[in-house]
């Protein structure tokens, strides 16, 4: 018998033959990343709670087995994907999943790491309650808190780690420990907030288990409008304008470019086109309040004076639309964008008030050293976030051979890092996707204690694909 | 020539006469802490920039000289005097101070750790925007960023973690070295979020010397009311309903008991009681926007039809009144308790929906096992923070010698950790006052977790006087 397949039947004897998958086809959904990943596993391991996931953490630490947690699968960066070794185990959390407690009056849900996110939210839903990441993909709060997610209402909500008042983690050294810091406080400065190493880290320090979330009261109107800018220049006057006047109950602020917009109207003819012809630029500003609609306060009465007191100034065109019928248009980006050609997908974040600038050059940089690639960009413009996508005609396809793209993509990262002090990854995480550009924009002295951080919680380097410090 | 006068020296040769204070009479005012914390020093370390604090610290890893950073000197638990060995240097930040840059449109500041917070804000306020960390003192905002300070308006904003994009902190190992994450951007998953080891810990980590904060537009109007609440059991419910209404906009849900108004009224003969009599509790509620008052949007209006719906059923009475006559009350408090005798203070968090069976239990708890000690509690009932003060009347002085005083203390917090999953130090964070607490009740794995931590950072223990991992 072979060591694979030895392990394979400990593991199997462990969680049983529902919680051990070796088969091939049964492997493959799990091998495979949404976006990048795509490698090969011992097994598929998946624990029915976290006893029997700690038990998987001891049996993997014993044998020197790497574990690859995974959640919903749905990341962007690989970093759930096992490598093509196949000696990983990937560690999937779809079965301890469900909500623990809800507490309408804390505002808190405590809840497993499998459980994704339109199942909490409908849970929460009938105490009028919601956990408002807002993204297009249905991931597991495991997932979430692992990858520290952001989305389109970051600018009112803020981003998964405002949100977390605790959580519980297995550590892998010792193996399988369980790391209670399950509080539901939110004030509680008692020491190191420990549980901030485990939040936006990719999986690399533990393996969440359980999250404790402060959730909101339910937005009970709603206003929703389709602006289209004086120029992008006014962008920051809009913004700064509109934060004045909505600070309180601005829950989006999203830019779509021109390309975007017509591919969506292309891709999807059920889309009406907003504005004809089309614009170069527009936002989709969003209001949004717990406060039911009422004479003294109606947030579509307050967003229509406003729009009309820009008018002119600082605005061109607007189209006041249901909230349905607006973020579809936003929400089918993405797919439509994929039907132009080959994409180029960026995440990238300058500080807000300069995304106007960098847009500018980057494409002024496209223009002159990669010209005939499209511009599809769209993002959360209020918090400086920019879906910077790119396509690349069929009929260029032989000019741009992978290492032009490698050579492509630093550029507009260089220009992003380096001039704008931006993120090459605002939302998405490292995984080995981005685990070059890692090594190449982190600060030498974060790598460094990354190195040192690497001892205190996996010193064997068990846990995850990712690598914040260097080799040892 | 002695070590120390040897030690003082070379100090004062690296920083200059006005960087190193070596007499008594200088010496005292950075020797001795707001409420706790009273020690002696070798000298007072005033660098005037970050490259001598560097140096500094250089200077004292090579003669392995402890280390305490001090801000304004606010805090609360001693975490920023030195011990009375006459060893430790005290650095302080004072002379590291001012704003950096503002940007209006990112709604950014960057200032050096020594800068005040109320100079920060007027700093910010020619923008229209402010950092709404709101407090009694006027700490520096290295201070607020190591103590991750909490205050009056966490409700709506926050504590300081949820305002910090970016900071830049020395290192002691290697020593002096300068860790820049002073990024900018709200969006940011290109890693651990290291910045988050130096909010909260107290100095333990590293030494931070500038701040990058996320600020906010200030307020244009306001609206405060004083609400008797038919009950404390009630209070949740108008807490739930106040939060469904005002969402977006509610600021401050502070509560203050009978005594403690009484005790202002006593000692403050200029404030005039605000109920005839006095109700057990009364519950300072805030709205405010950064909106305009308009005909469409006025708080005061919304917030009076709101207390007179609630009337009856979760509210007996009201008082609507400026806010500068209702926080004047609240912020008169501390100081009025003062002089009622020997102060007892408690600063205690709980889930905030089992606040009010908290201060029942400890209530009854005190008058079975200490009669004759009096309860002056106020605090931050929206997010579950209670500051339980107690005094000790005067008559009762013989009665509690000091161990009773900290059985006392002890079986408070046995009860609030225990029983409520609460927190012995929701705001002020731990230092030498609450190191037997932290050792307590912090669980073994986040010590353990602290031990190897101290490894990473300050292997040699120079840094600051409160320890998290248990002694080598």
């Amino acid at each position: 018998m072979s060591d694979s397949i030895q392990l394979q039947q400990r593991i199997s004897d462990l969680l049983g033959p529902q919680g051990c998958l070796v088969a091939a086809d049964q492997r493959q959904p799990y091998e495979k990343g949404a976006r990048y990943g795509d490698g090969r596993s011992l097994c598929i391991a998946r624990p029915a709670n976290v006893e029997e996931a700690a038990e998987l953490m001891r049996l993997c630490a014993s044998e020197k087995i790497r574990i690859v947690a995974q959640g919903a699968n749905t990341g962007l960066v690989g970093a759930s994907s096992p490598d093509r070794s196949g000696l990983d185990v990937v560690l999937s959390m779809e079965r301890i999943k469900g909500v623990i407690d809800i507490d309408p009056v804390d505002r808190v849900v405590q809840a497993y790491a499998g459980t994704r996110l339109s199942d909490l939210n409908q849970a929460l839903r009938q105490h009028e309650l919601c956990f408002p990441i807002d993204l297009a993909a249905d991931p597991s709060l495991g997932g979430m808190l692992a990858a520290n997610t952001g989305g389109a209402r970051l600018i009112r909500y803020g981003d998964v780690r405002h949100n977390v008042l605790g959580l519980e983690a297995l550590l892998i050294d010792p193996p399988g420990q369980r790391l209670d810091l399950t509080n539901r406080l939110r004030k509680n400065n008692t020491g190191p907030d420990w549980k901030q190493n485990f939040i936006g880290s990719g999986g690399a320090y533990g393996i969440i288990t359980q999250a404790v979330l402060q959730v909101h009261p339910l937005p009970q109107q709603c206003a929703t409008a389709l602006v289209v800018p004086a120029s992008l220049q006014a962008a920051a006057s809009l913004l700064r304008d509109a934060e004045r006047n909505f600070s309180d109950f601005l829950s989006a602020f999203e830019g779509i470019s021109h390309n975007a917009m017509q591919s969506v109207l292309q891709h999807i003819p059920a889309i009406q086109a907003p504005f004809e012809p089309l614009p170069p630029y527009a936002f989709l500003i969003e209001l949004s309040s717990a406060r039911p609609r009422s004479a003294d306060f109606d947030l579509e009465k307050i967003f229509g004076a406003w729009l009309e007191a820009c008018f002119g100034d600082l605005i061109l065109d607007a189209v006041i639309d249901k909230p349905e019928v607006l973020w579809r248009m936003r929400h089918a980006i993405t797919d439509s964008v994929r039907q132009e050609g080959k994409v180029i997908a960026f995440d990238i974040a300058v500080p807000r008030s300069r995304l106007g600038a960098f847009r500018d050059e980057a494409i002024a940089l496209l223009e002159h050293r990669y010209p005939g690639v499209r511009v599809f960009d769209f993002g959360h413009w209020g918090d400086g976030g920019l879906h910077f996508n790119l396509v690349l005609p069929q009929r260029l396809a032989d000019d741009f051979p992978p290492q032009r793209i490698d050579a492509l993509r630093q550029e507009i990262y260089d220009l992003a890092v380096h001039k704008y002090r931006g993120s090459f990854s605002a939302e998405h995480g490292v995984g080995p996707f981005n685990q070059q550009f890692y090594e190449r924009y982190t600060v030498a002295e974060s790598q460094a204690l990354a190195a040192r951080m690497q001892t205190v919680f996996d010193p064997a380097r068990l846990l995850g694909v990712t690598r914040f410090g260097p080799a040892p």
